[in-house]
């Protein structure tokens, strides 16, 4: 077999066998590997895709390209959480101490965050002593004995997928269904979980622009899933508007804090945060019917359940707990901005993407794994879409440790908002359940 | 500027600016040029192609990414030649020697051959001692005192170009008509030379399969071309047969011998060489009418004179002159194998591809610049198409130095005779002609 020929087949818009695509996998392993060429192939594979049996194959052979997690007796019960990136989303660090309190072994593995949002790793280390630095064991024995843990993807899982992906940031690949699914299943297959939920968010702070591009990204992970023997239930929900009020490390901590203390009990991150909770009940049969999946949730956090598991899991992974009851143990910023809105009205929308692009102003997210992250700074919206503001009052805060940058990020918030007479319609986040086991037509 | 947004924006199908192109070329020039990105634009390319514009300033930063060559005084009236690559296609050999005895400075800068034909610096390199690596000045010089030259293209003329070259190959990048137009041109800019003649070849033989494509390729050759400011003329010709009845490095260059010698009158290489050079001798003004302006040439060879040029161009870039008058002082092969026809007939077709297949089994080509070339190897068509051959009659010879490969070579060659009882009709080789200062609507 010979890379070039593989490269001008795709080109062609032809079909690989598997052997090609083990062929195509090995060479971007192998030391002596042709970047170009692979580059090239992903260029090819963004013009003309990948059958849904070659993104199957395409996605075992990533799987298969380094160490897998082997969770023993608790092989078929571990539950991951992925989303494929929102602004303001901390829902995984709402989740994950809730489902463990539920019982449920959880473990959520990820990568640290590029462009214009942190990853749920970077956020968790705005907690001073945080480390998601874990060994493949730790995680194992961390998820037997407190059923929660949240670690950086090792770079021995999936390696071939971690090599992928900065080529594909570099060579404009990114933006492919079939490179998309096979890396996000790639990694759950690798880390061993069996029960999946994945957030495929759409909308102005997402990477998909459209609800039809998720759904029919949606669609292809949950078959490639059903076809590698995952149970993956994939859930389209919007991204017009940031998620809850806080953009930024610390303030989406400290938000999720709020939410485990019963503090935030509606809105769109105790919505999201519940209906993906009961989703996982429903699929481990311990609940047939959502509202009582929910009810028993909700009764999780209202009894302190769900906060105790947040702080065990901080002190397992060498965090330290108090933050949890003194907010000011978090790393502060030197400036807080109270913006005011400059007329009555109804907030209509706020553009998730002119917020993340302020908080990257900031310096909440990087550009580069070798920048740093200022875990302090941020964004907080005082009022989100169908709340009253009169002119006058706070309608958002940022946190920042640079005049200049603030000004810059008043800009971008000003910009975001729209703000009307009329009361604005609610929307529901959710836009669509893919499950599995059902026929996955509308 | 930032090279993955200009790979997206190709992606896109959307056009770059000047700048963008310069900015992509001093990429590819830099010494921290990521060959990814370069591969991945250019697989973009080959699916949205770049518009005449884009291509002329792409050819012109290509052109600029190294030396350029200054002809001086003789500035405006050096003559180039070019193929795009045949099978047997020796007509260099027999032009550049008849046009500079017909007092014209030429000056023929080629690369070496990779994949199913060597080219005109290989084959010249099968004359015992002959230099093809000069330097510009020398090139300067040469065409000064005797009107030829012909010299591997120095590594530091488009240098852009031969980066991208081998990117290409490697990359399934290389059939782009933008992509192949600049780098044919971007050489020729540098080079120096201002009339130019480009052999666009069509057929089983060539790398363009069809004379549609070859016009098209045409046409924005000869666009680009008087963008530049250079006269090019291209000329489409047919590939489907070998040309001349040598193929491999010595037996072309003995086949060039005979012509200059008078002892090749009529067929395909008379064909070319004379249609060529009267074309130029019309662009220079020299003739009006393209039957003057053969029977001129082919006194020129009557005379002696392109034989003596040719000698003059040997001795002048070390070669030993007495292989013209002694063939046994080319290096010779082991085996000559004379191969009959299996039946009577006229040779309808003989399948270029096929022929070159087999003399690149035979050794007569390389796949990688690395890999060394058996000069004396080849195969010799005793029957063209239109001659009748009779069973047991030699049909062609083949020149190795295996006996294995002799036998696969054997088995190609037989496969690409189609013998029959009729005669076929006479088929031009020359398709189109398309010049700079005409409209260039057929």
């Amino acid at each position: 077999m010979n890379f070039v020929d593989l490269i001008e087949k795709k080109k062609q818009g032809l079909h690989h066998t598997r052997d090609e695509i083990c062929y195509i996998v090995n060479t971007i392993m192998s030391e002596s590997a042709n970047d170009s060429q692979i580059s090239a192939w992903l260029m090819a594979v963004c013009f003309k895709g990948l059958n849904e049996d070659e993104t199957a194959f395409f996605t075992e052979a990533l799987a298969s390209s380094g160490d897998t997690i082997d969770f023993g007796e608790l092989k078929n019960s571990v539950v991951d959480k992925h989303s494929t990136g929102g602004v303001g989303d901390n829902v995984t660090i709402t989740l994950i101490p809730l489902l463990a309190a539920a019982g449920i072994p959880v473990a959520k593995l990820a990568d640290r965050g590029l462009g214009h949002a942190a990853g749920t790793v970077d956020k968790l280390e705005a907690i001073p002593g945080f480390n998601t630095n874990l060994t493949t064991q730790a995680i194992v024995n961390q998820v037997s004995s407190i059923n929660a843990v949240i670690a950086s993807q090792d770079k021995n899982l999936a390696p071939a997928d971690k090599k992928l992906h900065s080529l594909r940031n570099q060579t404009a690949t990114v933006d492919n269904d079939a490179l998309i699914a096979s890396s996000i299943i790639s990694k759950k297959l690798a880390s061993g979980t069996n029960t999946i939920i994945i957030d495929v968010k759409y909308g102005s702070g997402a990477f998909m622009k459209t609800a039809e591009d998720a759904v029919h990204l949606s669609r292809l992970i949950v078959n490639i899933g059903k076809q590698l023997g995952k149970k993956i239930t994939a859930v389209v929900t919007s991204m017009e508007e940031p998620l809850g009020r806080a953009i930024g490390n610390t303030l989406e901590i400290i938000e999720a804090i709020e939410f485990l203390k019963g503090n935030i009990k509606t809105g769109d991150l105790a919505e999201l945060t519940y209906s993906f909770a009961a989703i996982i009940l429903q699929n481990l049969d311990m609940y047939e019917n959502t509202t009582e999946a929910v009810n028993y949730l909700r009764g999780l956090v209202e009894s302190g359940k769900a906060l105790e598991k947040f702080r065990e899991l901080i002190k397992a992974q060498g965090g330290n707990p108090d933050v949890i009851d003194d907010y000011d143990r978090f790393e502060l910023p030197c400036f807080k901005i109270e913006c005011e809105a400059k007329k009555n009205g109804y907030v209509h929308n706020i553009n998730a993407y002119n917020i993340a692009h302020a908080a990257s102003l900031l310096g909440a997210s990087r550009d580069k794994y070798s920048n740093t992250i200022d875990y302090s700074v941020g964004i907080y919206l005082n009022k989100k879409s169908g709340e009253y503001v009169k002119k006058g009052e706070t309608l958002y805060t940022i946190y920042s440790n640079c005049e200049e940058s603030t000004k810059a990020a008043q800009r971008f918030c000003d910009e975001a908002f729209i703000i009307s007479e009329s009361k604005p319609a609610h929307k529901s986040l959710l836009y669509e359940i893919i499950r599995n086991d059902e026929d996955d037509d509308v």
